[in-house]
């Protein structure tokens, strides 16, 4: 089958695989909908995960029962899912612990186009299917669906992180596709004001309609500062992380009022320490909680998340700018995430069959 | 001064009474904006608290402080302020506790037209200022306000109780104003299916404007079995109880998932027990959690909530459905929240000066 | 194979079955040590979960793994293993919601002697052997360690539902062995005060050892005013039930102060409802949380109780009054389970090989 | 009246100041045991807290009512009572969100030696003596309750940060004082495996006494070698810090299991930053939650605690290795604070009247 896979380093290309074998618990999906996503990019091109030969990329899909082993009971050829990018082995200590996002070791569930092949082909296996398949709900469109399997579960885990609620003032540091489900998280939590951080137009845009209620951008200056002044000196009750490095932790922290959380769901690629000033954060004792974590997966959380696209509490059109059709389209697609020209959000690959 | 008061179980009239002095840590207020609540109607037509002599009712305002104690430290004379229902006593062993409600005993935190005199005066005390106010922000209208002091606070406190999350099909019964706010809780908590129970029109109307999906008329048959109905026999995530007697508690049961929560913010009038029914209460091991509490009070409270009005991630002013002029205008208010004409939701009486 | 078996309600004997298959995901042992459980009484002679024919009982077993499944990893023929009464398919909607317990619906995680053979048998089969076994550790009593699949497990959840913390005060109704390891879990948790409510003398001195502070026997007076009379008028921080019926709730409401939680692990075999007195539980807002569920079960719940041993922060050897030894054994032991002497708190059956 | 101050960095001296006047909402009390703590070696010789003049020093006390407020209601002269290190205003934003010690901005629940006069004189004043002093239970030993001051809700505060729970896995990072009681804590927990890093025989000694069931002695290798060797490089489920230095951070994250959590406790002296190793981290996805804060004070805490000691579930006597009688004992105990002889843990100066 045509699979697009990391070659090596720096290298992506068609090449040919056969199609994925079906384990008893598995299942195997041709896909409906793709969409890349910065991971990818960071995989590729700055080897964040090590070099990788032949690796089939891709973890955000919606795809089409083909096969199902003989021990799954809930799905059949031909349901339409939502797959999560995580995909847990449910019986781990791990996922008894509540951590299945961790199943095996640390990020141990994040399996696609990390430890097996991804959804970039024309067709691809799911581990655990009745664990980590959800049923596409009718009405809700394929494209907005496949939003679910990384922006929008990983956006709203912020928010779960730092325990969003009523009136809570939060910052989101980050607008990009994860960043603005970010902003829907900490607005669909309950939050008051969102100072959404960031830069580009159609982002700004796109913050304000998921709830941002002010704009700081860091081209005009300290986001500290800005911040600072806009809360009379006090800062914010929580903040939510969905992008920037290493020392964005270090702002954090400044903006974060003592008993305040900050939630990080942003990949950090580079550099040997996140650095905590000692100062701000009450030398020690400001009980300003620091917790950070992968995206959880799985078929429960795809089945809430896919319940708020089905009663329109949720909307992920506006995260989408680009689409392509056809399973070639994979590759444009990637590259606009790789090049990042100043309109794109996140774009999508349409399959018909 | 002239204060509406409630005379002995029955009655109610307009008596007079010296103006209420002003301890060390408390506030005098002249109102603003006052509210009737169906609570007033329960203590003076059912003699819920007992019988009372002379008591002032009311305990919805929004204000003006006209007078403060030597040790308050962030209120003056002429600051407009919200009033919230419950004003606890904030060092006490239930407030450390984490249930300021009950401070000094079970309920204790409830002193306006119960173990004091209400603001349905000319003026009132208010204890523990610094603790107990919250100023009204900018921009943010004093009817819409006086909202917050009871309505809003008790209807998301439901939410609170259940732990309302992401995605969570959510049953809401009752949607009086409390109800109605408990349907904005559940929403502005990132509930998906909302069933809200009712029958009036113009509360069905406003449900689903705060969030609700679906109707469920409990003239049109059972309740538990609509619901099972809807959700294929699985019952909901957590039910949020804000109208209803003790029977409610045996139907929330039964239309409870294992796992789920009911969340309970209603008044129990009458009756010796609520009655949980055993077999689908999994002969007490299914994990079916009932919490039950009152409103929270307090400046931080009213302070946070007044931020999703100043926000606009709430608007409150689709519960008033009267409005009244005037002190005298108490009376035809409070009397309306005892008639209960097939229009109201809730009025308001704007005092102006 | 020989079984151990309810013939029908109120009938018990040995019978011949087939020894059972395993699956991929399954093994299969043969038992160390046994145990029977209140709840084998029940089923049988109450007829609590139904009438059954030649169902195999008893569900708390220490064993040996004879054959595991082609999908099992972490465990081969000649490992000894602590089985839990609890088996949950840990893949379920249920599991990833947090309670595995209910694994496919409300109780479904409890399998043996219930909707599958029990352990008292020759054989025995596992379900998700890899995330339900867990391995004996060294030096770990096989009969101390048997303790842990219903008892220790069960008894211990009542102060994790009741969020037991340090210094609070804490009655625990019920000291039979399910109540002694209740007793031992609010110690565990840091509980100061801790009324134990019992009559038995050997239960007695064990709760003592165990942790309890105060002895309350129901022969003496009402619980509720000896309870109150020993704490001042004020009641508890937490109630844990482990026994009494129906009624047990309405003593334990009386008790628990605003703010409080039930915890209860105590199975209710009798009545239609379970009555919540109106007054007492604060006219619905007093803050009194009810919470009541099924033992966990599963391998890490397993391990990380039997580190509680092998570390001697427990000692389970207390509960174990009568030993018996060979498969005949189990009859007379379940038979002293279902008589209860006055000397008896839970016999075991030793197997050797 | 007479009392022992911080003169100016590295000074400390015997002066003499009036006797402290009492608010309405105050206590004055006359000290019974004092305890000096290592937080005064580091406000004196380190000037940790900046420069002081006459700044009075000491902030564990057991001491008596001598006068009260007009506005107090529990507390009369001649009440013994447990004074907690750290006494928050009861009413503040901070108080009502659940952090009290942060009353008034970050750390501002910590008055004595640092934003008021300590308790090292013949008088000093508590603020809101209602809502923060606690009753000596009878039978508890005053020597033994001033532990409770600090170095038992300190110890003990890691734990509640971190969740331990039944059967976790634990290390404690230092184990003077409040290292000690941070074992304590983690056993009080139902921790299983105590890995107490430490170097000091008698030390050493007491942790045993409270729960350790491994020493881990830094002078003989790396921590997280020896942590990672006995866990089968598996680490721990919490790691609870109670000494060491910023780098301690670094080393406990590097031991701590995906979903695992670091309760601080320490004060951190020196250093700009707290550094978090990116990989061990997980890339900012590992779920490694880290927690820190003041030590809680309060009325309600000082009452739990102190009922551990009367049921004797806790026994503080272990700590105090040096006993001075009369006032003029603080220096020399507090010199033995600073110069850590082999043998000390804890003195404790008893006033005699």
């Amino acid at each position: 089958m045509k699979c697009f896979a990391m070659l090596s380093i720096g290298k992506v290309g068609w090449i040919e695989k056969d199609k994925p074998s079906c384990g008893p618990l598995d299942a195997i999906l041709r896909p409906l909908v793709l969409a890349p996503c910065t991971s990818d990019v960071h995989t590729v091109w700055e080897g964040a995960i090590g070099d990788r030969h032949n690796l089939v990329l891709g973890h955000e899909s919606v795809g089409e029962v083909v096969e199902v082993g003989s021990l799954v009971k809930d799905f059949k050829p031909g349901d339409k899912v939502i797959v999560p990018a995580i995909t847990p082995d449910w019986g781990s200590l791990e996922a008894q612990n509540g951590y299945a996002q961790h199943s095996g070791g640390m990020l141990g569930g994040w399996k696609f186009s990390n430890i097996k092949d991804g959804v970039f082909a024309e067709f691809y296996n799911v581990n655990e299917a009745d664990a980590n398949l959800a049923h596409l709900p009718e009405g809700v469109d394929p494209s907005d669906a496949v939003m679910l399997s990384d922006m929008v579960v990983t956006g709203l885990h912020a928010s779960e992180l730092a325990d969003v609620g009523f009136g809570d003032t939060v910052c989101v540091i980050g607008i990009g596709p994860v960043g603005l489900m970010t902003v829907a998280g900490a607005n669909l939590s309950g939050a008051s004001h969102i100072y959404a951080v960031g830069s580009r137009p159609n982002c700004i845009e796109a913050a304000k309609f998921y709830g941002a209620t002010d704009i700081v951008n860091y081209k005009e200056g300290d986001i500290v500062k800005q911040i600072l002044d806009k809360t009379n000196g006090i800062g914010v009750d929580k903040v939510l992380i969905a992008g920037g490095d290493n020392d964005t932790f270090t702002q954090a922290i400044k903006i974060l009022k003592p008993g305040g959380i900050i939630g990080n769901v942003n990949y950090l690629g580079d550099g040997d320490y996140i650095n905590i000033p000692r100062i701000e954060w009450g030398v020690g004792m400001g009980h300003k909680s620091i917790k950070a974590g992968l995206t959880p997966g799985g078929r429960l959380k795809m089945a809430k998340l896919a319940s708020l696209l089905e009663t329109k509490k949720l909307d992920t059109s506006k995260l989408i700018t680009h689409r392509f059709e056809g399973l070639e389209g994979i590759e444009p697609a990637l590259m606009l995430m790789k090049d990042k020209p100043i309109d794109v959000i996140k774009p999508v690959v349409v399959i018909k069959y």
